[in-house]
């Protein structure tokens, strides 16, 4: 039977600021990937996330990002490979004293924004992240950007690994994500982004903007905690891959 | 035979800040408290200093503070109980990452500056510091004041614990420490310093500024790592001991 | 004529986080204390905030807090009088870049959350603050809560001061607020609310919880511009205080 | 008669730790570039070196940096042209706070690390940081790398200008300075740096690693405060340059 993880970004409130909607989520997903303080979340948020997820049976990430809370993680930011290390296992070490205080056990990690990014394209800096991950504990998943150097880098290091693909967003003919810079890089129709993961997940393959199909693997899916329509989706690609008869449920 | 432990503040330097000589103080030593990043230290500093401590075979802890770099983790916050267990578990899980990923072992933890004043004298704090320790891992050894709250709530919750004396510092009639406030809060002449640690650990005592002797129990002495004389001292004091048949050796 | 000030607590977001409804309460306040990076707010958010503040023709404030995003300003902080002094200094300086590079001129300075707290009992740390508005310039008025200590030094220091109340806190015999630990602190009808306000402004007095009248002088009324019922409360005192023949304007 | 501004970075301490030696290093400079609290220094600090500045009579400057204290700010930050806009507004706007409550005047910006070296190449993030500087104040002068974008940009928005050079730096046939990558890319022997220095005040050129001339400007020299030599190196430079009649004095 075909299976696919849906997963998540969580935790990312920080002190008296809220941000998405992680208890109504949690019910409609299989992972959740938990900030750990560096670009959101703080020590009290990551207690109260990973008690929500051990509640809802979710499977619990890290989701370290770079020291950058202004900038929400999502500006790149020149660190070296060292230093990428070093704050993946900060950040890694920090959830599991949650993950570990709450009786839980942590299943992945995934890193945010622009540390996701430019790993997916710095085989260097992946290997770093990777080996980091490896480091605290070889049992974790590493989720990364299907086909992207981060996967290879966790491969290559003996971590199992997840290639995660995105639902509401368009591959170019390369199996790059389509830049959010151009005009078509979002698909906003909830059947057509569905569609699009159904077919990622049975077929191996996606269609590009080119036109032409490229060859994917889909082993989690990522979808969004905010914005207007989060929740709505969020029901209906779990809804919509039942009834595909594609099993919705976590890594390990 | 007798025996105490010598502990130090370690990784207390910051990005481009440098503090402290903690290669040249492990020698010395026989447990190291790292900081964690919130008073002081970084992730790039815990991984360089877990390095130092394994390679001395120095005993390594975790050494949580305020999250006030700007004070040093030196000014009274007035958090609930609940933010500092949050805190608590954040940072001895950031320091876990490192010392599991170099292949170590957690031995202790020590709160620092301000979180370990306050929770001296404040039960309900050194609960919730205690039960933060607990949670992520019983086995660890709580660090305190000796005969303070932090040490009894170490106690009540099952926690090994170690009482900490000051070789440089005088003690009250009710065996507090003399605020440094006070003009004869510090004492500067070396031998003076050892001899009232070689009589706490073989006695039991400490000679009061009061004039009376004060029970107090001495399982760890806690040096210190910057100033002119620190070098010098932590020399003196580790072959005076050695000198009185006090073994020096870590706790576990 | 009786007149009063309304000032509102503003540009409270923080990088990707939103806080507040300023767009919305301008129209209803005479005066915004901006948050200048320390317990809330950022360079972007000012910027915006001191754009908004003068497209209303509402008098623009600095809102200096402690330097604790984590807690909001909130959390006590043992900082030294100079510490306070100087962070005073700087956040009504980066203030003050704003308002001169938007072509505006400040009016006023508020501290926030546990500085003006502190403060208010606090005759030394009171004296600092003022004097570091006062040394960046004179001309600002300092505002504090009414018959506080704060007023006292801004008095003292020769800066204009202006007596802050609240319309939904209930006040004590001495003339302090009811802390919000008690049951009756909040003042949740809003017409109790207004007029609570109304008789402060014309006959300088207010029914404290013990049953008797205190004198208290109201130059500023603080509204809230987050939670459920703040725009409507907003739109409420302004135009109950219009019909009991109150003007309703910023202080210089 | 020829003469030259010599500046240096300062007030790059923060919190507990030291960094510098500016108290040594006020009498052979003209310029302090004074850290605002981003990538170095903090309120406190900023207040003592103002005041330091202005008893050694040296001018002051702001020197504000990118948000990345564990970095110094030296690491590129992909941030948007306005985001530096708001950064640079905020910092110089702190400084100000500080140089008006000590009755001083400030007299230029010297963007700092990456910040300074991002400009030097783009001319729309130079635009962003010459607009806020202007806006704060049109009678700053702006610090650049001679013959850069950053220089341009300040001109073209009608600030007035400082070329800068560095004696202890090799240059490109471009006039871009080597990178430190390089094995050549630094000046190690006093005489040859100071030389270097004169000739591009007198002649207006710098002989480049490639061999050949390169025209160059000269308004005002760098030079280091931290370091084994800084201050002996300080003490030659000022001296030599007056032996060769460059009367070294600030820019207004």
């Amino acid at each position: 039977m075909y299976k696919v993880d849906i997963n998540c970004d969580m935790g990312e409130s920080f002190g008296a600021y809220r941000m998405g909607t992680d208890e109504e989520i949690l019910p409609f997903v299989t992972s959740a990937n938990i900030a750990c303080g560096f670009h959101a979340g703080d020590p009290s948020i990551m207690k109260k996330t990973v008690a929500a997820a051990l509640a809802h049976g979710v499977a619990i990430g890290a989701h370290p990002g770079l020291p950058d809370l202004a900038g929400f993680g999502r500006r790149n930011l020149d660190l070296t490979s060292e230093e990428a290390y070093d704050i993946v296992v900060y950040q890694v070490g920090a959830l599991y004293g949650f993950v570990k205080a709450a009786g839980g056990k942590m299943q992945h990690v995934k890193p945010h924004g622009a540390l996701y990014n430019m790993a997916a394209k710095n085989r260097a800096l992946s290997d770093a992240i990777a080996q980091a991950v490896y480091d605290v504990n070889p049992e974790l998943v590493l989720f990364g950007l299907s086909g992207s150097e981060l996967v290879k880098a966790g491969q290559a290091v003996g971590l199992r690994i997840a290639h995660e693909v995105f639902a509401d967003r368009t591959y170019q003919v390369d199996g790059s994500l389509t830049s959010r810079r151009e005009a078509n890089a979002l698909i906003t129709d909830t059947n057509e982004a569905v569609e699009q993961v159904i077919r990622m997940v049975k077929e191996g393959a996606v269609r590009s903007v080119q036109g032409q199909d490229v060859a994917i693997q889909a082993d989690t899916v990522c979808i969004h905690g905010d914005g207007a329509h989060a929740l709505a989706f969020a029901r209906s690609i779990r809804q919509l891959l039942g009834q595909a008869d594609i099993a919705v449920q976590s890594i390990i």
